[in-house]
């Protein structure tokens, strides 16, 4: 049993029956077949908005082919020091957008802080080239420690960006985990909110491969598209992907296996927070808890094989641990933990 | 019905099957999981030695991946004037491996004739730096025209590129039919007579997503393990991906699958021949027909549904139409392609 | 004596004075000094409209600059098949805007057909990914066989390349032989014939560092600012180079050493016409002479030491060789050439 | 008067004098030339070994040449996080390597802390491909506050980086300057202190232009060849860059005009402390003063016209201003600066 990361989870039963019932005979390949352009009329129905959607095959491709696509000369991108996008891609975005640098930026909960965003930028005068300039700011939602922005904070940054002619970009590996959280609508979070472009992820939230670069100014579709293409992201059977999108869409579904992973999160947190051998960092606002565990703790989870994984922070506005000797752990929950997953990590701690 | 591009024909049952097959629980991701592991002992096995193997989503990221992998400072790739690489990526090589420069040679029958390529690289004599420095040749087999190159005639390109310390890529979409066609073995046709790397494609072949870099030097892993995380092609649930390859894999499916492709074209060939109203480029060897069509053969086409595709070539060997008003067609077979198919388009083309 | 390039002719006296009359005391660093902001002047006047002007240090580095400040996703730039662009800078322009793909034109004289240029665009359907998009021509004047482009002949290109939305380069490392020769002004071979950029080379003329890119439209300057320091092409000490510049516009310099250097390359090629023993490619119309050799010419030449360059065209257009053993060669003349060294020249070809 | 920056001096006589020897008639192109040649000899002499030597036109340019000839498929660069490579070039070495990372390390005196670069690295674990893999650390020497590290701490450094076989880098942007203070020979300092490639600034010491990257590995000769034109920086007439070096060494020019300028920046720093209106950041190792300057004290240096820098340091070890009001401001010092510049100031504080 697992609770090192929700992209253990393999494929919801919705998303199977969707690649199997997609694959029916011959359709049009890059894109040009009916299952792709049903899946972009349900992310503009999704938004309430028309917008320009890309289909990717991984997060960091999304996130990169989103950063790249505002990026300029001396381009500088602004992020969280624990972001996804600086310390877990290998430098992909600056291998989409050669010359593109990150400046990082901290805050407690998690979040980058307005008041830090704003110094930090006027260390980039209009017009000193030395530094480079402001092109982008990417907010990560559900956090990289667990914890959302509501629209509210999202629109507190994305004003700052706007001043400077900035892009404001969403990284939402986890945005169906933040919609459940907050009770908002996509669009609430998104575009009202100053986001222009979303990494829209549905394969930890239960697709398989179903990654998704949503922007949000239609316009933007013309270049992107050659930017797409020349990313080795144009996947020549499309229909695949697209049909995952459409199930994950459907009724909600993402929303709602995001909202039974949330819930088993927080189970997760009472038992580890009952047990007086774990302390949690935050309350938790997703399917993700991180806690300091006692090493006493963390040999119990090992010796009846529960796995959760190691977890660092840059930022300088955690909470510490209790003790020193404890270390912080994160446990992810997805659609496929059960109560009985959230029992055996009770009896485990309580052994 | 359609001979537009095999890209139509979506997966087959037992790619479907595998899907479903993988699907059990949890597992670990970014290919550490058990069908990763397998379908890397397949591969190796399929080659008959310890190959180096990377999992991507799309062709062009297989061939920007290995070509990258072999970049050197002012860097020069060889290809034909035809090959996908250069015409039909949209500059992903170049993307993938900034400052690569493209030096396209021809020959007849869609091969790169080794005179052209050894007086071409007479044109960048050693420590010029101007013209920059010969780094890899690449062969596209099948090639753009259809047609193959043996392991006689890959090992004369291979020699003449090792002289130069060079390394050889062996672009393979459409390996499979390749292989069928030709009755040698995987090994044969790659690094026994010099390949260095491969873009084994099995998508085309009849997977949704199954594209493959093959590295023959086992060594090169390290270094590209690296690369091909930064190009964004680390798929989190990678087994979905290695479950297609391990099926393609299995009792020769791929290779079965793109023989009763080729059967098709062959007969889709005749069928033209006999038409009067087509001319065929080449004899076909592979899944892929080129003709010149008559404008009332294409209109009968058009007429009963039947698509095909508009082709351009570059090359300056290939015959000449018939009549200047013929213009060149393709016509693929793919898995799916049936006998009715083709006796469709014999009864198009006779009305 | 050489007639193997104009670069090894080093620099007039005009510019050893600017040098040091510009060397006096301090002035502020990088291009905020007296200096630069005089250069800048006697551009804009030069031209006869403001210009933003960006000083680099060699000629490679103003074509990339110039051409990756128009680059697109997917980016096609189209130039001659023998530009130097293509090939010569070993990658330049590919390095500095990553993923641009060149396509190669051929034409008479070592000019872009525009028919030529015309068809190669219909390959480049608005819209179709594959292939990339058209985002600049560059034209060489005077170009790689020392012919001129007039304004009418770049007015044609530039037309074909705007109802593309295509910026128009023009690489001017010997824009001032090129002006000596036509008796234009810089501003009706340039902006007033369509081209958005220039490559005004002053290196050769006889500066010993002075290139420039100018902008015909100002607007550019803001993001190239930022892409030219990227590019690390922002000089700390530029007065240097300003003064350069200055020196060379004055009084039109640039212009007068050029019509010395097109007159002692006409006389060259007389004295080539009459030997017998050479055959010119073109009449001269700059300072460069392309020629075809006898081998007992060269043997006479290298006998008493007199450089020229063995020149490799890929032009498919080039009248060929009288014999098969002639060689093409080029005579390179500069303000240095004297009447005596065509004189010498006359002498070894007559032993 | 200026203590603005050392960019700000113009060139010493000696060099203007090499420029006009120099020029004396023709001379091979592209640095085949007897003066280049030359140059590289002297370099080889100044350093006690052979060297690759590679002339650039600018200090980002040198840096950026040294750093991506030692790039890696998802590298990262280690560097101090005041440091010119990540501050002051504008994304430059990302540019010249694309996909390449910079990760920012702090320490007391400006100084990489060895145990803060102990462990950063530790978050890179061997074969881990998220993050990136480390390829290069980078000292600045003089560093960006005007401290100095000595051959052992520069050996310390070294040691780290060359267990995880990534390069060393020294950026000597004031390499003389560190020299002078020193008392080591340029060896010591480098190579046998364990660099393996130096940024060796001559311009601020009183070159107009003169940069030069030293490999101390000539195997690196080859590929850097290719690199180094691709990056637009091999100058058509390096002849007048090659003299400028010679010039500089000659007689330890460099050294003797750094150790001038480094007795009057310690003259500045006497004048600053006794005159209770600036207190000094450290103790002064170079050419440059770092002080806190009271609002008083910096009205009078304005009134007077005595331009100094604001300076801003994103290290969390600097001491803090005596008062919050105070300001930290940048004094250089060059080899134009005089006792009676100094007294100036001094009268400008007293006032």
């Amino acid at each position: 049993m697992t609770f090192a990361s929700d992209n253990w989870a393999g494929a919801c039963d919705k998303v199977m029956e969707a690649l199997a019932a997609v694959n029916t005979g011959l359709a049009p390949s890059y894109g040009a077949d009916p299952a792709t352009a049903q899946a972009r009329e349900a992310l503009s129905a999704y938004f309430e908005k028309e917008v320009a959607a890309f289909f990717v095959s991984t997060g960091s491709a999304a996130n990169a082919l989103a950063v790249a696509s505002y990026s300029r000369p001396g381009g500088v991108v602004f992020c969280h020091v624990d972001a996804h996008l600086s310390r877990d891609e290998a430098g992909a975005p600056a291998l989409a957008a050669p010359g593109l640098a990150l400046d990082l930026l901290d805050g407690p909960r998690g979040m980058i802080d307005p008041d830090a965003f704003r110094r930090r930028l006027s260390a980039y005068p209009e017009g000193v080239v030395h530094h480079g300039q402001p092109a982008l700011v990417s907010l990560t939602n559900v956090n990289e420690i667990g914890q959302c922005y509501g629209p509210r904070e999202v629109s507190e940054i994305a004003m700052i960006a706007k001043e400077r002619g900035m892009a404001v970009h969403m990284d939402g590996a986890r945005f169906s985990n933040a919609i459940a959280h907050l009770g908002v609508t996509p669009a609430e979070l998104t575009w009202r909110a100053g986001v222009d472009v979303l990494s829209l992820g549905l394969t930890k939230a239960g697709a398989w491969c179903a990654e998704v670069v949503v922007f949000f100014d239609p316009a933007m579709r013309r270049d992107v598209s050659y930017r797409h293409k020349q990313y080795a992201q144009l996947l020549s059977k499309n229909r695949f992907v697209a049909a995952q999108v459409s199930a994950m869409l459907k009724d909600k579904l993402a929303i709602n296996l995001a909202r039974h992973a949330n819930r088993m999160a927080s189970a997760v947190a009472e038992v580890l927070s009952a047990s007086g051998k774990a302390q949690l960092v935050y309350s938790p606002q997703s399917n993700e808890v991180f806690a300091y565990l006692s090493p006493a703790a963390l040999d119990a989870l090992v010796e009846v094989g529960i796995k959760t994984g190691g977890w660092m922070s840059d930022s300088k506005t955690l909470p510490g641990p209790r003790s020193p000797d404890w270390t912080m752990q994160r446990f992810v929950a997805s659609f496929r933990t059960t109560d009985t997953d959230v029992a055996l990590l009770k009896d485990a701690l309580a052994a």
